[in-house]
């Protein structure tokens, strides 16, 4: 077992390689992620996330990169978590962006992370609020994660922030570029990006009509939305101002708190079910384990009666 | 509970209706899917099953409509399972594509049924495969599986497949449009579609070159390199020549048994996790937990600790 203590100490004190290598290891689950959950939790709370999604080639990283500059030129610290593997945050290589990324790869008030969206199954939807939780606990105010809006995992990691921000393209009406109704359902705030193509009208359109038929009650928050061309960075200082809005706006009338606890029940039971799941590879071994699976290929029996059998062994 | 007998021994009659009712309810998940699983699986075990993946717009929905249109004119029928949110299937409004699904839709020798990436964490993982069991139970010789290759869960059920087709375009080789290190290593064809654009050559190279890199043992499969242009059926024919020798290679191999244990082998372990999944949700409710659950928001335990205390409640 990693000395994940003296790591997250040295994390602590400021030391990027620990943190690094504490990410990593976050990354990678089991027994070290657990214990440096553990570890973390206590120093969390303080931190305000804001999710970036959207379909591919929306310009989410673009526009990451954009709002990270804005809030740097306001002096802003940020970490950012990119789970898009579509982003050139992830090691891809895309071209300009990529500058632009290193630019802010050696800026200190900068940390930049990329997690991978393959692994065990289920392993990111606990990786990635665990990343987020290690970076609050070392003193990071402001996260943001950038997450592909295709994908089931995806978009419910985009939809755990503070903030989300939905990016989508003029356009985007006519289109199944995104997993529409999911994407929806979990924005704070909307970005028209690429704003200097044409259809931007039209888009704001669709999108205002789709905020009225999801009959907002009188009082809540609506989305607003925002023209942005990240390229150039035009409309980012206004985001910016919109998703401290919502903050504003959300820390007030105690709905952040709600997310919050909401969230951590949720996950709270989604880590339950992880240790159960790790049970259950305990069990899937040994003899009966054998036999049983080979009777589910033989098709004696199928394998849902055959799971049932094998938990009548844990309740025993 | 609804009458899922009635409605499989009516769908096995031939009754399209009953099925559609059935797959919506395999999509729902629960006790209807798991009873609709126990009836469908001695009945199974004939059908072949295609995956077909790739980025979101590299032409997977129209390669699939050639492939249904080239398999009618040779007299097979064809059920087809589309997982993709970007994909016409899925409900969207493409248009061109659209059309010729409609086509389709109403011959008697094909079942089209999309399925959403919605609903609760890790439903997809199972849905997808019991819906595959109960096109099998129901005669169903070919099976299609079209997801999209971004996120996790979507690529890991393509490559569930008995052969996985990956969708590329000209070019592809340098974006980052896709999950690429996930999608070569599930591929066993590999197809450029929309060939009559430049760059074809190059991206040949650069999959060969992938291939080459991953070192494929001598007498093993190697995906070979198929071009399409699905618009107008170019290169369908071909692809499915090479599917239906892979299929050949895999099954005289001994390779398409050992696949398809493992497979069964790996959704057992995931339907005892679900079951004890639902345990935990059971456990996960009444007054501890909710005490436990206030703690953690206070900070008082972490989230890890705080389920291993639930835990122990299960081993008692």
């Amino acid at each position: 077992m990693t000395d994940t203590s003296a790591l997250f100490e040295a994390a602590r004190a400021g030391d990027r390689a620990s943190l690094a290598r504490l990410m990593s290891l976050v990354e990678r689950g089991g027994d070290d992620a657990r214990e440096i959950g553990r570890l973390a939790y206590p120093f969390g709370g303080s931190a305000y996330t804001v999710g970036i999604t959207g379909a591919p080639g929306a310009g989410k990283s673009t526009l990451t990169s954009a709002t990270i500059a804005h809030m740097r030129s306001i002096e802003l610290e940020v970490a950012v978590l990119a789970i898009d593997p579509t982003s050139p945050f992830t090691g891809g290589a895309i071209l300009g962006d990529r500058v632009r990324m290193q630019d802010h790869a050696t800026d200190p008030g900068v940390f930049i992370r990329s997690m991978a969206t393959r692994g065990h199954l289920g392993g990111l939807s606990l990786a990635a609020p665990e990343a987020v939780r290690l970076l609050d606990a070392l003193g990071r105010r402001w996260i943001l994660v950038e997450t592909v809006g295709v994908g089931q995992v995806e978009v419910e990691i985009a939809g755990k922030a503070d903030t989300t921000v939905v990016v989508v393209n003029p356009g985007w009406g006519d289109s199944v570029q995104a997993n529409k109704a999911g994407l929806m359902e979990i924005a704070d705030v909307f970005v028209i990006n690429k704003a200097d193509r044409k259809g931007v009208d039209d888009t704001r359109r669709d999108l205002e009509q789709m905020l009225d038929l999801s009959e907002i009650p009188s009082g809540a928050w609506r989305p607003p939305i925002v023209t942005t061309v990240a390229t150039d960075g035009r409309g980012v200082a206004e985001l910016w101002n919109r998703i401290n809005e919502h903050r504003e706006v959300i820390s007030t009338s105690g709905e952040l708190e709600r997310r919050r606890r909401h969230r951590l029940r949720e996950e709270l039971r989604e880590i339950v079910a992880r240790r159960l799941e790790q049970k259950a590879r305990e069990i899937c071994t040994g003899e009966r384990w054998d036999g049983l699976t080979d009777d589910v290929i033989e098709r004696v029996i199928d394998p849902w009666s055959a799971a049932d059998d094998m938990l009548r062994g844990v309740d025993a």
